[in-house]
């Protein structure tokens, strides 16, 4: 999540809610909310805060063109329509429609489980030194609890930290500026169900030139699942829909990426993983670029499979105030990880300027810490503790 | 809060409850919940769960000198009563007797304002490589949500991350081995009612020796508050409690550690202080070790004047779900800061081994993070968080 960390000085340039009556239906009206706010963040922000409030919308009817590019990405591309055009071949471009399509499948499947028709907040936003991004929030359905789907598109030089951060790695990156690109999607969601895990995925492309003329490029990403109760089926789909998308491409990418994912979302300090893991990669620049953006893409499709049949077979599951007081007390868990050691939130909140309401949508609606905590023997509660503790090989390979 | 990050593998001792009969009755009952229970940290816990979760209370008659010791402390000292009897004009033995008295007396005047008896739960807990602490902590109380007053009592050798940081912050410190002793007194105080701020204070003392035969010692510490609505008379009263205990010792020290504290408690990425602030002071040497021990007293002494009024006025307010919602968007604030930024947090976390527990009690039972919440003009809410924007000067200085 690096990408994150280049975000700066932002605009809020639209913010609508999208009617379910639109979908498949382009000459249906459309409801906006403050729809093209080309203003500053915060004004915007306070503006949506009021309308929000007290539930005014305003009926607006869009054009045609904008109907046809609402119907496949949730907002216009940042690039812009043309310049994805014009450059059909270029990775940046390609990338570029990849996120934006994954956001939108994503969402509208998730808006799809949604039990009172509750829609993503829209938000398109530009960054001032280049680029910009497009968050989808829902918050308080009835389904989940919140989700926040987020695509940046951003370029520039590259910031003092990141080029540290990134020679750390290993990255030989000549002195002087270095323009950069980054294009990522990247999405958590914490359901309301404490019988539905919470899943988070990010998937990225970075490059990089050098005063020197070379390109460096690399994509990384990952996808993982933190359950609030341990459900060994659920874990073992989720686990063989990620085999499966990285099987066709290399063999060996997902025992190495599976192993890569426990290591990374691991609480030190609790010495627990955050959850039954997934797969995670970084720097990945072979076998070439065009079979490196295969393997992401179907990672990135492999997301709904994985995610969407968990949802539609928990979120009606019966539960009592202990299932979800214990969900709240795995969420501070969330917190803590995201908070102190997440690499991308971390550079992200320490860049002065960063648009923190898209680091942070990753935080749960609502998070509980008691002191002392821990479940008695041989409850429900302590069994998903003790396979946190000891990350497992879920397809027995 | 630098003595955090030296607790590791520590052991629970003790655990109970004092009831509300026994202050001041020495011959009364005391229930006393998992007593004595010299077992590892885990085990104790479970047990406590067990216990607390079925109700389950043992009667038990303590001793007379128990009951002597604990009708001034919350629990043994660390150091032994006879160590600290025969060394009264030791530093490291004095701050010990008044980091246990301040906890003692915080907890018991935090408890007297609860309405239906709820008592804080006492963790006496040793350091394998030596010292200890006693925690305590009153949770989902009928006044204060949750409550952590923490004491501890540490030594040993100074692990590297504490040397880096302490030769970062200009300490000259010898190579080869470096003992060390740290004792201090830490507590975050959540109330329920949402016009009743929350407190934070911490008073520390260091001692280390280098392989020159060298002793280096220093205080540190601070009280500063966090309300969720702004009343500017409690803001004054508080600040004004803190300048008096101040001013009798060095006429510089309150708008010098004010401002200090204004630096410290701030939260950068969004751009807004984590309360009203208060005195915060570090690597305090001067002008001699008994006065500075002198100030601190004062400063520790005057943490109860300085905000049980303020419980006393609020505690019983009327409020809304509207001011608890925002009471919990402000305690995310408060987990983002501490998670984030706060020194003695994250050395603590970044520690292997330690008591983690003890390190997290100052974060809130509940929190909350809304996307782009931000309160409409006009509002109570969009007026406390102008003046988070902008430190005041309180007391017209």
């Amino acid at each position: 999540m690096i990408f994150k960390i280049l975000r700066s000085k932002t605009r809020l340039i639209t913010r609508h809610l999208h009617s379910a009556s639109f979908i498949g239906k382009p000459t249906s009206v459309i409801r906006i909310i403050g729809t093209t706010v080309c203003i500053g963040g915060a004004t915007a922000a306070i503006a949506y805060h009021c309308l929000s409030r007290n539930e005014v919308h305003m009926e607006a009817v869009g054009s045609a063109a904008k109907f046809a590019s609402l119907s496949r990405y949730m907002a216009d591309p940042i690039s812009g329509r043309q310049m994805l055009d014009a450059n059909k071949n270029d990775m940046k471009c390609r990338m570029e429609e990849l996120v934006m399509r994954i956001q939108y499948d994503f969402c509208r499947s998730l808006e799809a489980e949604e039990n009172f028709g509750k829609k993503f907040l829209v938000d398109r936003w530009e960054r001032k030194e280049g680029g910009g991004g497009i968050t989808c929030v829902l918050q308080d359905g009835d389904v989940f609890e919140k989700a926040g789907v987020n695509i940046s598109v951003v370029h520039g030089n590259l910031p003092k930290g990141a080029i540290q951060q990134m020679r750390s790695r290993g990255k030989q990156l000549a002195d002087g500026e270095l323009p950069f690109f980054a294009v990522g999607v990247s999405a958590v969601i914490h359901p309301r169900n404490p019988f539905v895990p919470t899943i988070h995925f990010n998937y990225r492309y970075f490059e990089v030139t050098d005063s020197t003329g070379q390109r460096q490029w690399w994509f990384g990403g990952g996808t993982d699942l933190t359950p609030y109760y341990l459900n060994e089926e659920d874990a073992k789909h989720f686990h063989r829909t990620l085999k499966e998308a990285c099987d066709s491409h290399d063999a060996t990418y997902y025992p190495k990426f599976k192993e890569w994912c426990d290591k990374y979302f691991f609480i030190p300090h609790r010495n627990e993983s955050r959850g039954v893991g997934g797969i995670f990669f970084d720097d990945l620049d072979g076998p070439d670029a065009e079979r490196a953006f295969d393997f992401v893409s179907s990672c990135a499709h492999s997301v709904i499979p994985s995610y969407l049949p968990l949802v539609r077979e928990h979120k009606n599951d019966p539960y009592g105030d202990r299932h979800r007081q214990w969900q709240l007390l795995r969420r501070g868990r969330y917190v803590e990880f995201n908070l102190i050691y997440d690499r991308g939130t971390k550079f992200g909140l320490y860049t002065p300027g960063a648009r923190y309401e898209s680091i942070l949508m990753s935080l749960p609606l609502n998070a509980r810490w008691e002191y002392m905590n821990i479940p008695a023997q041989g409850t429900e509660e302590a069994l998903i503790t003790e396979v946190l503790k000891k990350p497992k090989n879920w397809l027995n390979l």
